[in-house]
């Protein structure tokens, strides 16, 4: 076998071994024998993409799901770059992912050909693990570097780049992968700096982010909170937020900078669990950068890299409250369906009073949704995905990504119609894939967020060119025909009778659909 | 005035002064009070795109049918991002561009918010010149040195980073942008040496690139290769070459290897003008890089940075061929408009016959257009634009940039579907402007140039996976209902008689429209 081998074959053998068997892929000639090289060997799926943040937005939603790196194949310095918006989005949010990217080969590189670029400095802005890996025997090797940087705690953007003679010279055989280690325990200090914030009194908050929003760490929160009285608040946008009936609930921070200020006013001093504290969006002319009160103080009790889940009990046991009952969302509590005109508030209504067990919600409604919260919160358990890089676009990609993860769960993707138009390609996968996802777009036919900010930024009496640049019409866009060019069945709903019921054959489709919502 | 104006505005009026009037948008947050300027300021044009990679690319085909740049603005790290593939395109083709990157106020930057990131690391592999403007006084002077870097001959690629503060905070005037330097002569020594090659009695051929492309110093070549029976070659891909009936015809190096030293192997030695000595697109395991035989020598006569034109003239007096007639296409000869069953070859029998006169050919037709060429050799005459760059999802983009510089021609973009999809946002903006393009979309329903290339590489008898990922079936796209879904009306075409006739109504019809050709 040995002799036979080529590096891309040893890659993709490496990578199975190393746990790594979904590839998104959008490739090109010089990852062609990584792609001959998928049939030689089972155990990987593949799924194409027709754009590559398609790709990469699509392995961000896996790891969220699995906490497991997927990979991506993409093409060359241009097609990483196509794929780096939701990359940063991705390594905000400390997803795990192994990109394989394809380079000429490495003796025709100097000739300057026309997709010849530098590589490894598209690459590094958005990874933290970088390697050109310049020959067939040692590719199996780098491949099981990417994938140990990828596993990391958190996880790490690791890019190898795959020279086409790397990929089509002989290889030495299969590499191994290190197993992950565990992350370590927070520090004695940490705990009990945290625990005499809590017990002094004043008003504190647990604000906590990362892999400590998960059902068990949140219930550990919730002793600390029903036994000391404090909050407990999440950033913003979160990676993923077990919420939902018989779980603890939370709040986030607005986005609005002076609702921010409110909340971070009541919250008094921080806890922080796998959070940083908490700072503005973008910055305005006047407003502060930190969203904390002078007078409030900090003390990290973990961060992401730490076993958040180890701190949070022992700061329970230190604060001798194991036995103290969280508050707990009651059984599902779901409100009535409203009817007539549809408005944001109405959404909210909808959505708890229809979102199924288990469901994943990918959220980037962005103005839309701001206050899908308080009416979901008694839904049935769900999970709940914000964007962490506040790159638009990042949604309908990390849906696939989370359907091809969990395919006996719903997906629910609800998207602003500005935001979707920078990955659109998204559909074609997941019809191909006949993933179970059901997308809503928010038709408002602008970036309506850029309104408010232009008023926020200081910006009175905008003209009709600003204006002009922030409107998606002329044409509207006919969300129906995308769909349908895509592949993907869609309706289009103008009241919230046609929304319900749109939503509940959409759900209940089993596959990929649309709702276009008029706004 | 002075005291009111902010260094959005400074910066806004020195681009207009500087003659970059046209501004391709998709603007954030940080970018609002560049935006709210330009109302405050006549004459600059905004067309906005819903995908960075839209506005990068219409930059670039605007710069190559007027070699002036034109803006962009973008949002902060990842919408530079997702601009990049096509600067990277432009960058091949020496398009003159300033990008205008929004970034958060400098105080804001150590913060790291969500769309934190190294913006002048994103931007330096496929940039020239890259500058952050710390604050609202200088960004006059940094946006004169920006257009001052772009309209270099060549043109460069210039990235202007724009921190929020530096828009907002108070300016100090307008600054003047230094005329553009006449380009350099070709020394004496290139051009005794060029002459001695096309005098030396072996066969020799003139490889053109860049703007010797151009109907002028194509005569002057034209008159030498009579004069000396030298050949005229240019590269695969060229920035816009002006051909057609009356003009002085030349062939392109083809893309397939074998074919490509073929050409080169009759070509002989060769005097480069504006061109390198031609390398493989890719590199093939036992087929070379650079595509010259070993015995063929080259002397450069000028390159892009220099005066090719009145280099190609001087070079011309020095062989005594400025009173020699050189051969020319003559009086438009169109050939006969096929019928039945569409094929490549019909198909370019068809443009031979429909082009009109003036048009703007923008071609992204990847393995359908190989053998366009000799058909339409004999149109009126037509410049003809190619993607210099290699990443696909340049031609739609580039055929807005054309439109909103040529109001008064025709565009004809020919895209593959693979490449379509890359940047299928742009047809939105061309419905918007109400732009003159007609786009025919060659529906092979694959990434068909990497069938050919698996086997090139080496790869025998593909896997169904490996097949899988170079196929866009399961679904097939639907190109009309694409085209509805953005504004842009469509037709499906099934045999030559309607492909004919809707390249006809197309072209008369003034405004955009799209065409899916079943192959």
């Amino acid at each position: 076998m040995a002799e036979e081998m080529n590096g891309a074959e040893s890659l993709v053998r490496t990578m199975i071994a190393g746990g790594v068997n979904v590839c998104f892929t959008n490739p090109g000639t010089s990852e062609m024998h990584f792609v001959a090289a998928l049939d030689k060997v089972p155990g990987m799926r593949c799924v194409l993409g027709l754009f590559e943040g398609v790709v990469t937005g699509a392995a961000d939603g896996y790891y969220r799901m699995l906490d497991k790196p997927a990979s991506t194949l993409l093409h060359l310095g241009p097609g990483l770059a196509n794929g780096l918006a939701n990359l940063h989005n991705a390594k905000k949010a400390s997803s795990g992912i192994v990109n394989i990217v394809g380079e000429h080969a490495t003796y025709h590189i100097t000739y300057d050909a026309p997709l010849t670029s530098d590589i490894e400095g598209v690459a590094r802005p958005m990874s933290h693990w970088v390697k050109t890996s310049p020959d067939s025997k040692g590719i199996a090797k780098d491949g099981a570097l990417a994938i140990e940087a990828a596993r990391q705690t958190p996880g790490q953007i690791a890019t190898l780049i795959l020279p086409a003679d790397t990929a089509w010279g002989p290889a030495d055989g299969v590499a191994e992968t290190a197993a992950p280690m565990a992350p370590p325990k927070a520090s004695q200090e940490a705990i009990k700096a945290a625990a005499a914030m809590l017990r002094s009194g004043k008003p504190a908050t647990l604000l906590m982010g990362g892999a400590a929003l998960r059902q068990r760490p949140l219930e550990l929160a919730g002793r600390i909170a029903a036994k000391t009285g404090c909050g407990i608040l999440t950033e913003g946008a979160n990676t993923r937020l077990e919420r939902g009936a018989g779980r603890v609930q939370v709040e986030r921070i607005p986005y609005v900078v002076d609702r921010a200020l409110g909340v971070m006013k009541a919250a008094g001093d921080l806890v922080l669990v796998g959070a940083r504290e908490p700072v503005a969006f973008f910055a305005y002319p006047d407003k502060p950068s930190l969203l904390m009160p002078k007078e409030a103080r900090s003390t990290k009790l973990a961060g992401t890299d730490e076993d958040m889940e180890a701190a949070l009990e022992a700061l329970a046991i230190e604060l001798d409250a194991m036995g103290t009952a969280p508050a707990r969302i009651a059984a599902p509590r779901r409100p009535a369906k409203p009817t007539g005109a549809i408005s944001a508030d109405k959404i909210a209504a909808i959505l708890g009073a229809t979102l199924p067990e288990h469901c994943i919600v990918v959220d980037e409604s962005v103005t839309t949704g701001r206050e899908f919260f308080p009416e979901t919160a008694g839904a049935p358990p769900h999970d709940w995905i914000n964007n962490r890089g506040g790159s638009i676009g990042y949604g309908l990609p990390v849906a696939i990504g989370a359907a091809v993860a969990c395919p006996d769960r719903k997906v629910l993707a609800m998207i602003g119609d500005g935001s979707a138009m920078y990955t659109i390609q998204a559909l074609w996968t997941m019809a191909r894939e006949g993933l179970d996802v059901t997308v809503m777009i928010f038709a408002n036919g602008s970036y309506n967020i850029l309104r408010g900010e232009l008023t926020n930024v200081g910006v009175r009496n905008p003209g009709p060119r600003a204006v002009d640049m922030l409107s998606l019409g002329r044409p509207d866009i006919d969300w129906v025909a995308m769909a349908k060019g895509h592949g993907v069945p869609a309706r289009r709903v103008e009241d919230c009778e046609g929304l319900a019921k749109a939503l509940d054959a959409g759900l209940n489709s089993g596959g990929p659909n649309l709702i276009q919502v008029m706004l």
